[in-house]
């Protein structure tokens, strides 16, 4: 039995100094229980990175969820994604009747620029924090393929004016490639403008067996993997492989090809990060993503379109929250209900997001999940 | 049906500066693994509070766990206790036909004395850190039940001498009660030998359906609920409603009474807790609590042995690890492999553990599960 998506919420995304996770929450909690309709949960997963010990149960006893059983999870970038996978798990064994999924984090008051690495990270140390692993990949990927920087900055392009459509969108902004080429260097090729900024912000989702709702989305496939990205004895060290073989089956689960999925949100956190995932992902071959979003195949109107919504790099990357808000916003487009971005005829999206520590070569997990209305 | 653990493992307990959390969990890695005999898992949940991003996957990547779906979960003190719950339901679901538990958490370079409370947290800042509110719990249970303070320290004094035999606990103490009230005053009526640690540590349980092995142990119930303690509109704020609604739902899933325990590993995080544990573990009526280690009952060779290990308050408690510490001393002691404390003819034993936010008032997670021979 799939499990159905019953509804999804989300608050603002953006930098919100004087607010707490907390705030955030209510509001996500709020729009998720009023989508949904139903007045209680038997279960309660939380997605977040940086929230101190008892953030979840923090955040939900206020709302007066506090008799059920909640489970914090935490996955680096896929903590909200994970917090979905559990879920969705539990639903599907039948555990529980109601579960609700929350991600939540609160980073403007934590992090200012890149995530700072584990004094005793050694990868860290010799600076190799996330931009640069990504930048590093950026640029052995524009050599060995031919792709050139405004390749590379038409994914910004692309998902910052996507996000001028969301109102809860952190960065909505009409860019050209040379606006985004001009912005500050933060490890080269990378500009600023192609790096997912710091945000606070939550998202929620709740999950059910199938009810005959009309507005009710099915979770046709969610799947998770573990294992290295930037595996120096790979011939394609930027290439992603726990995003292939994870996406692999999940669409084994879903019983579809990639050519069936009409929009996709995945885990821009830099534009080269949305290129090789797009391949990972199956909707280009390797070496050919950069052409995706420099064509218009993904953008509103194109293909296959990609981060609707902005994006990690223009919605805004509240780690926790993110996996969450990604299917909130398959959930809302599957239903028609997107608005200005609606993506046309939408029927399938699919969600990505992949976390690792804080130099992402340690470890890594991946969950990818097929939506369908 | 009843998931069973094939094997456990743990680390040394205590403080150790020069080590990491990924060192620590390497020690109980090996030992759960040989203890199993089993060569690979199908998932991974793990235990821990303060570890960094990715913690739990920075700590696996060396053993070579990194292709399975690794989930992280944080719920204070009962982050592993939560692991372990997550994992059984998986097997009992039949989700996963291998789960690894892994507890750990590195404390004593980021915490000296009590957990520091959040910056906004309003209770923490009027001085109600979990010491402060323990105090009061004890200083009201006194007044009401007649209760000395000498009662109090013969916890200590008994958990200390538990701790004696062993050899992974942080603290073994020949201790009488005249030195537990002497030694410094943390919020009175506790004393400092009254109050856990700061500890680093790591533990580990692998568990799967039945396969009869002669060492296997089963899990019989395992139930998880969230709640406030500390309710000042409760005429006993000390009683710890959450445990006693969660404690009686592990008992019925286990079908038995708590006069069929033989031993107990429970939250001692503070003298003062396991004597309202007890009452709310049903293993004395309220207000009796207080004469049970005074007595000797809960004493190796007593009528029913609680914390054998040693407790939170001399094993030990690094939180994340703390959980699964306690699965792995009742596992010990049920295969009858527990030595100079092996606790005579156990056949049921039972794991409680509570978390909460630093202030404990806004929300508190517990489990309760109950193991057999």
């Amino acid at each position: 039995m799939n499990a159905v998506v019953y509804g999804v919420g989300t608050s603002d995304f953006g930098k919100q100094r004087e607010t707490t996770a907390s705030d955030l929450a209510w509001t996500a909690l709020s729009e998720v229980f009023d989508d949904a309709g139903v007045a209680a949960v038997d279960a309660i997963y939380v997605g977040s990175v940086f929230g101190e010990m008892g953030v979840a149960q923090r955040a939900l006893h206020p709302f007066g969820l506090h008799d059920v059983p909640v489970i914090r999870v935490e996955n680096a970038c896929a903590s909200g994604t994970t917090a979905f996978h559990e879920a969705n798990a539990a639903i599907t064994v039948g555990r529980y009747e109601r579960v609700l999924v929350l991600g939540l984090e609160h980073m403007s008051r934590r992090v200012a620029g890149a995530l700072p690495p584990e004094p005793r990270d050694p990868h860290g140390r010799a600076g190799l924090v996330l931009p640069a692993l990504y930048a590093m990949a950026a640029t052995r990927y524009m050599h060995d393929y031919g792709v050139t920087r405004e390749q590379l900055a038409a994914v910004s392009v692309k998902n910052h004016a996507h996000a001028l459509d969301n109102r809860r969108a952190q960065y909505g902004m009409r860019l050209t490639i040379g606006e985004v080429l001009a912005s500050r260097p933060i490890a080269d090729p990378l500009t600023l403008l192609q790096c997912s900024p710091v945000s606070d912000g939550a998202a929620a989702a709740i999950l059910g067996p199938p009810r005959g709702g009309p507005r009710d989305v099915r979770v046709v496939a969610c799947a998770m993997g573990s294992g290295g990205i930037w595996d120096h004895r790979s011939a394609s060290v930027w290439g992603f492989q726990i995003v292939r073989d994870v996406a692999r089956r999940a669409y084994e689960l879903a019983g579809v090809e990639p050519d069936d999925i009409d929009l996709v949100e995945c885990h821009d956190a830099f534009t080269i990060g949305e290129i090789v995932t797009c391949e990972a992902l199956g909707l280009a071959d390797q070496g050919k993503g950069a052409w995706l979003a420099a064509s218009g195949e993904t953008t509103l109107g194109g293909r296959v379109v990609v981060n609707p919504s902005g994006g990690l790099l223009s919605r805004g990357h509240p780690l926790g929250a993110t996996g969450v808000a990604q299917v909130a916003e398959v959930v809302t487009q599957l239903r028609h209900e997107a608005g200005p971005r609606q993506v046309d005829d939408a029927e399938i999206g699919l969600v990505e997001t992949m976390g690792g520590g804080v130099t992402g070569i340690d470890g890594n997990g991946c969950v990818v999940a097929v939506l369908r209305r």
